[in-house]
């Protein structure tokens, strides 16, 4: 266990439908946390009070019409919030923080599989978040097939659940794109491996992030 | 009563608590059809069935946290369903739109009030409305102090009403201060006169702006 530890960090879990980010980030925070580091796990959208229920109305199927740009806006309005509420007095605080989805999941969503394009999201990414960045982007890559019969079986659909298979492939891609565009910040993670397996991968990679 | 129409306009009626705009809208909307105009009244936040699920967020008191720049996305989540559900069909059919409150408020409230400044409502009013703008803006205009006792004597408090005399006051500053920078789409109106003249004066600056 170490004695001292850093400023601590944000890293975040992105990936598709059925990835097991949700699983995985428990078992990550339970790993790091037996070696001793202070962990924070949150999810988006959500976080904070205000964030759940705009989650509600983002996540539920009332058959409310959604533009994509009121979705785009619902999911920035929630991690105003997060950030002011939850993150930043984290990461102040030296904790590491593990967000499930974070802004990589706007751009493939919204960006990228709705169309609103990669300019729209950056434009809010900047009027949010200021600086604040991940300091890491773990990826849990899978085969859409995969991970869509991962997730029916789990039986919660939800409205992104339920797109067509060429929204899926678009979302893949577009966290695929990302990563490779900025590999010291991303790494791609084959999601399909064992739990345990996949467990022991994801937190390997975040303390090297951490000692870096 | 005139035999054909222009192409219709969108008209937003603005100003602080107490200033009796969901009144006079019925009003203006009642004299502008009898004068056979197709009119289409509508408010913000709200508008859609979205918008006023996002209304509720946004006006109840949930004892929910708040920050300014959440308030400021969630209104403008709203706003895009309405523009693409509402306000924009209306407008394609050539109706005159008389809409409760629209970005004027947000450069009012988020921006100045608030303390946000102009630059993040620009950067949203371009996202999201892209050249959209108000064809007119009708200020109801009246001192703080009577507007905040008729909003006290209607006796249905929100979030917005509570504040502080001193967020008012800026309110009103702004709205005051954006009304001086383009006259020619702004109207400044005494909200202190009698009902009837007050529906009267209002229904005759929208016809000259439709008659430009």
């Amino acid at each position: 266990m170490p004695d001292t530890h850093g400023p601590g960090g944000l890293f975040c879990f992105e990936g598709g439908e059925g990835a097991g980010k949700s699983t995985q980030i428990q078992a990550v925070a339970e790993r790091l946390q037996a070696a001793g580091y202070p962990v924070h796990t949150t999810r988006e959208p959500g976080g904070t009070r205000l964030g759940e229920a705009i989650r509600g109305v983002l996540m539920g199927d009332h058959g409310l019409p959604m533009p994509a740009m009121s979705e785009l806006l619902l999911m920035f309005a929630a991690r105003a919030a997060h950030l002011a509420e939850v993150i930043e007095p984290a990461l102040a605080d030296g904790q590491i923080v593990l967000c499930d989805r974070f802004t990589d999941a706007s751009f493939a969503y919204q960006g990228a599989a709705r169309g609103l394009g990669d300019e729209a999201v950056t434009a809010l990414e900047r009027l949010v978040q200021k600086q604040r960045r991940p300091d890491g982007v773990l990826l849990l890559d899978l085969p859409v097939d995969v991970g869509l019969a991962r997730a029916a079986e789990r039986g919660k659909g939800n409205r992104f659940d339920t797109e067509a298979r060429q929204f899926h492939d678009t979302v893949r891609q577009a966290y695929l794109s990302r990563a490779a565009q900025a590999p010291e910040r991303y790494a791609i993670i084959d999601a399909t491996q064992p739990r345990d397996a996949l467990s022991d991968t994801l937190t390997t990679r975040i303390m090297a992030w951490l000692d870096r």
